[in-house]
């Protein structure tokens, strides 16, 4: 680098430097804790997939015969793994607080870590249930393996399964990133927040948003671009954008809903309705 | 782990290798091998790329010299990896299959490696047509070299029509994974089975999806978001869904289709046809 | 591989060696230089975002104390990293050029990438007003840190900015691999030649496409899968496409766009218009 | 490249591809199958470590109530490991043998692995007396558990007793690799063929050399720069060199022998016997 | 794996996961605190090697201009590091200490290494007149820069002096490991205790070995093979190893030792003495 | 870290950062080019043996009718890698000549490496011998290839005659970083200044050091710890080390010198004379 580069150079470098410059922007975390890991979040999803789906995913190849060798070292493993994310999530949630005690917010990382894995048999159940429904949902699938193998709508529900259950746990961001991960390979952004239940199927995925305060029954079948979407509330009286409200729609039971289709508001859709694709539904659809 | 805690996990790791538990969710596969791979299948594809486009892939530098040098060593080494995952597909394919003969699989397997093999030539033609037309289509192209090097619907493209041959080969699972590889990387979905002529273009394309019967002309150009999508068959008399009936759109040649637009039913487009974006096409079109 | 393998095998190999075949397909790129490298400019983009969100990424924990050294050492990094790819990226552009200067084209190349590093400081302030919108646009966001750490919207404005910087700049592909990047992440395709306002957000954003030209203004929100396209051109006198015309929409000021809308042509969407989803659009909008 | 060098390089590429040049030192070894990977069997030594001294080796933290799942997944693994190393051993052993059958090959391998491991909890007691041997000859060594960690002399006494095993099941390669592995890392070349008793110990160790048909007695402590070493025999009648005769060293018990010294052909030394160190002994030694 | 298989393999798990089999060997650590890491403290030390010698070491191109910066970044780095890997070494001395404070060890940890921070400046200066005497050592180089780059000797002896340094401050374990990888790297093993002048020159220096009481004056410069060695101390009246006595030779200043050679014992060899090689060298020497 | 800490730590980096604390030891290297790596050099080494030793080294299998397309790749690499690393090497050299011309050192490095890769396969037909002698030399050994693909001291063998070829060339520093690759992973030291004839062998090895002005005839055989040293010459007028003088030892044919003996300074020892180990031979040895 000449001079003259040097100059420009070391200007932007002040510039960026200047606490007033960076002040809106800057993460000021707690000392020695870093920020929660995508990379360590997806080795703990990938951790839940080889526990969840013995054979299928995961390096070891397990048989009948040493199966609870691997789901016991694969647990221990997802616990110290958790932990470490929620804890990190739980000092990114209120880096400032002032009388926020380390070890007492360690013991809570585990305790939810710990939580979350006595969930681990019921989320095996349901998956059961989503493995069942896109197969169905799919003619050209050949068979249940393939669904479980290389299906990107199951794979979204089993991230939006888990991240479910952590939210239900009130773990802070980590259910966020979990269902960002399947939306940034798949397509398919679901809120961990929605409630959404068995023998649910997502067919191609591609562009479908779920909505945080969604509510789908059992045996739902919805396309690529689907949409249920919330509706804009008008903010509070201090011009703040209200947060948390219920303001996404409510689909029945068997329920099928074609490509490209927004439902926006809290509007609810009757069991057994089958929407055509291509629509802009903001009014409740009765049987 | 204080006590309190390892009760719980200890629990969860019961219930998990509980055999009852996993029975549905298990792949007991052959010994000894594993299932596909999608890092090798991805290296595969990364390999077709090289070999088929000198100069735009590849770690290696190429020179009209030494092509031929570059050439032997990536068809070879492709062939090798190919061999494997087509090999795993083959087991993954019939993982009981009782009267099964290994060496007998993994020659059934080189075999159809190397038959993919001797379509190279003939694949790297047809994507000539592509790169042609997908630089034609989008008034941003500053040259082929950046629609072959860059353009996400290219990319798919590429990934079909390596899929597609290793369909035509009745090779299982092998060729869907190529493809959700490009669908994970583009958003565009495109099935193996598919058939798709000669300078075929696709803008953006991310949330396009063309189903497993679908079958496209040549010169064909669509957009972001447009599905070829099958309607739903009636269940068959033991409420089984219904595979392999030919149920997805028929477009001819010289067709363009605008952002969003779902066509769906075997309905048939005919050539020279140009569709209006956010449609939902469930009826033949003629032109 | 027995005899036979090896017969057809070497003929593809042969066939695929013959220069009548990869002419059309060849890149004969200027000796001793590579092809740009999405790993690197990922690297770069990277670098980016940690000298401009201190504490959210890259992989040292920085405080206020220590921020300079940091910001200092990853300015040099950028400056020598984005030095090169830019540099690649001018080869590429022109590989033949018969009269070019390799020392000439790195001098253009570091005073491009020093040029860049000058408009960090101002991209830095409209970043943070993007930050804003789209913590009010988003009633599920629980403060500004989530929006910056994980929202894919945000971030893909992000590459969108930083590589618009570099396309004012005439640096030739590297802005648009910059924006594919974001495209294959998070789905939204925006070209880094759009001119787009501050305050500026993207909700959900799978499918969502800005093209080329097209013009936004401040405190615009737009949803999953809206396009603003350009409209199809006739072809010039010898039936080759025309390249660089104004024919993408213009949208003013507090302008909303709901999910799966297209707005098509170099049409006026007037200050503070709402659009439902959708929607084909090819026509202008008054308030 | 220009001309002139493509020239000088092509015939030098056109000379190594002259089957005449490269016939002495080719390999032309059994198709599908590659060479024992040193990499691979570093990973089983580790492993090895790891199953044996519970708690020091390894990723994973054990405790003893989930000790018995980490041991249960790590032999499964070693096993695998070992069978396909074994299996490249034999095969690179003899490369050419026609009447070879891959699958008794193979048999051969998983059962060699199988039996290596059933040696597993013997090595670890007799390991145990070396570990206490180490730290008893050292006055700076803290305790067992710096000696286990980290000394030189240790780990090389490892992989000797690993290496044994095998060569004592006929495992070709493998263990020569095995305590190479540790030549390369500590100095110390022991040769898997050697006998060595319980208790044993080497201080510093670099330059120690123990060869293939020595026989050493319990309590046996040696340092840096010891050989014991092979008397060179003639030749036999055709000049060729003998192999696999009794040529080197028999030590008794609670022997010690100091730096540097070398002792040379098959003389014996006697129990209790301590040898200063630098000297050049070729005859056996009385108490 | 066949039943016989996995009965002899059942049985090893089974023995290898007796507590009785593992208890000498079994490290009961600390809960949620592993063992120092080898791969962290090499890399503490390339970090100290970039730092002490700006341009010859670390991956980034320091200038005069920017080279505080990157001491700025580089000093914090290691500070994070070699704190962790300081505490982790704290807690493997004293696994089972029962009063003992995790916080307490924490700032303990810390504080040892900003402790050892404030010494680089003076191991800086030191290291400086290592580097001139080993080039004047070695007619074969060709200036200090080769010296500093890629010779073993200076590189064991910075390792030493790194060592050393943590030693004197009592840091636990840390010091040995560091000095054991320039062991591994060089086979110059130079324990971390041992008291070494200014412009010491190691040559060639495979084999050599300076014990853990060895005193070494100014301008020393010895050769690859030489030992200084502990006399072997009888052991106390329990039968145990006495430990910490002074126990190696003393050696004065502008000392040169051929190869070869063992010093054993608390020796005194005066200034300016010249030991020829392969000697074994038990009495004091006089000039 | 607490603002006592950081004020010990910022002294530290303030005093490091000092030029004056600095100078001695920081390599101003010029800009934009940087070190040579050993990394890099390790990767052309085995470039070498792959070319060199087809079907022992190198990932990709080879067989006869593919062995040229491998060849070509392998030789195009190496030929692109080294001349980086020559280039690096001439720069470092000679960092502050101020006529320097970058593009004439580029043709310097690229002519210097495409010289060495002319020597490939005269490289080749002596370490045939030298794999032959080694072969005879050991009884321990089974075959050829055992020596080839595991056997340290061939393998330091071949690192020298690759780093002779090199020096021959008057390539910089290159030569010797080879060397010491070497002599780090097998504690064998060979100066690459050395000349030495055909079917030389080395057993063991560790400690083994040859100088820079040894000359070794053929059938020469050495063990561990030998020596062949340079005697220490006066320093000239002005008190510096004089470089460059015939200073070790000159070794007939047919000579073998058993374990840890040293030979120094620029004596004679005849054909076919054989030494003892553990000697310390400071005179010409008549047969």
């Amino acid at each position: 680098m000449d001079k003259k580069d040097n100059t420009r150079i070391n200007e932007a470098i002040a510039r960026l430097s200047d606490e007033a410059s960076y002040q809106k922007l800057f993460h000021a975390y707690r000392d020695e804790e870093g920020l929660p890991s995508t990379e360590k979040l997806e080795e703990a999803v990938n951790l839940c997939r080889a526990i969840l789906f013995p054979g299928y995913y995961g390096k070891a190849k397990v048989s009948k015969a040493t199966i609870r060798f691997h789901t016991g070292v694969q647990v221990e493993q997802l616990h110290a793994l958790l932990s470490k994310e929620i804890y990190a999530g739980l000092c990114f949630a209120d880096p400032d607080c002032p009388q926020c005690n380390e070890s007492a917010l360690w013991n809570k990382a585990t305790t939810l870590s710990e939580s979350f894995l006595t969930t681990l048999p019921s989320l095996r159940d349901i998956l059961a249930t989503d493995a069942e429904a896109n197969y169905d949902a799919d003619p050209a699938a050949r068979n249940r393996s393939e669904v479980i193998f290389c299906y990107p709508g199951f794979r979204a529900i089993v991230n939006y399964r888990i991240a479910h259950e952590l939210y239900r746990l009130d773990v802070p961001y980590i259910p966020r990133i979990i269902t960002e991960l399947a939306h940034s390979e798949t397509g398919i952004d679901i809120h961990p927040g929605a409630k959404i239940g068995h023998h649910f199927a997502i067919d191609h995925g591609t562009g479908t948003v779920i909505g945080e305060t969604s509510i789908i029954g059992d045996y739902v079948r919805i396309f690529q671009g689907v949409s249920l979407a919330g509706e804009k509330l008008p903010p509070d009286e201090c011009g703040n954008t209200i947060r948390g409200i219920a303001r996404h729609p409510i689909v029945g039971n068997h329920v099928t809903i074609y490509s490209n289709t927004t439902l926006i508001g809290r509007i609810h859709i009757a069991d057994g309705v089958v929407i055509q694709g291509n629509q802009w539904v903001n009014q409740s659809i009765e049987k």
